[in-house]
């Protein structure tokens, strides 16, 4: 195989969910697409990584120096959602359920990887705190060991300050057999049962 | 969403069998990757087209004037394999059950598609028997209706010329239940029987 091919099929294997016969497809379509689709795809992922930086306030991505969501005065400023990483912004703002802001970790607490509460932007999170109208932190975080530990270290940094931390709701996913879920969630589920009336 | 972000994600999406989820999960990886690596993949992307050109003999891909197949001395010169498309050659090979030199037609004839024979670089391979040393060409196109048509139109051009004319053997798939075979298929493997000894 010539050199350029092999190359690109080397490249496209590294991406996440793209197998050698994923590659091949896509180089091959690329081979016999026209100059101006490979040069905006080219360019579409070099800027990807010179176009975008993180928001100086909340750490998801940007182009400039605050993201949308912190330019945009609509959303409301006193309701702070906490994540670990920017895509999980997407998610929750699928939802349309929130209309605060939020603030980027940049990871979880985890004692295997050696990531400690330091690596993480939960100084920044109380600095907003202590200098912005935040009336409430709403935590984010996956339900497994690394959320809890960092969930209880940000609990334990704002508790001083008097704002109040709340966690979104654990328990069984919606329009899932209930047969399916497991032990720990079911417990999570029953731990945090609300009233139906 | 940021734009290049957005611009990325629906620039994959383009890109055959990758859709929302996967080129988001790809987008979000090359917000993370390093430069290098960001770098490496829109030059690999660029340069599939700036690089690589069809191979003045065959119409393989290629860097350079030739093909890395036809500059090989080693591959037997007398006789050729016929393909639609450069990527089915990549599939003869891992076979190695062929050492020969190949010709790319460049697709099929197709009525339907509006493609006849003229589109297509039959003129060459004609030019390619007349003055090589050509004893044997065999035809490997899509056992369908437009690799029929195209197998026909070479035949009947390469037949004047006393060069032998062969196709790929047609019949049931190696490893799959015969029951799993559709009625053309099995019609031309009995056609097309061969003895056990």
């Amino acid at each position: 195989m010539i050199p350029p091919l092999q190359q690109l099929i080397e490249r496209l294997k590294a991406l996440p969910g793209i197998g050698q016969k994923s590659a091949e497809r896509v180089a091959f379509y690329l081979l016999n697409a026209s100059q101006a689709e490979v040069e905006q795809l080219a360019d579409a992922v070099h800027r990807i990584k010179s176009d975008v930086h993180r928001c100086r306030r909340c750490f998801n991505f940007a182009t400039d120096d605050l993201c949308p969501l912190c330019r945009n005065p609509k959303r409301d400023q006193d309701v702070l959602c906490v994540v670990a990483q920017p895509w999980e912004i997407l998610k929750i703002e699928k939802t349309g359920e929130f209309h605060g802001l939020y603030h980027v970790l940049g990871g979880l607490v985890s004692p295997m990887d050696d990531v400690s509460a330091s690596d993480l932007t939960i100084d920044a999170l109380v600095g907003r705190v202590q200098a912005e109208s935040v009336q409430e932190v709403i935590l984010a975080l996956e339900p497994r060991l690394e959320g809890d530990l960092t969930g209880m270290q940000i609990a334990g940094r704002l508790g001083p300050l008097g704002v109040k931390v709340t966690q979104i709701a654990q328990g069984v996913p919606v329009g899932r057999d209930l047969e399916f879920a497991d032990e720990a969630t079911l417990g999570r589920a029953l731990r945090g049962r609300t009233p139906v009336s």
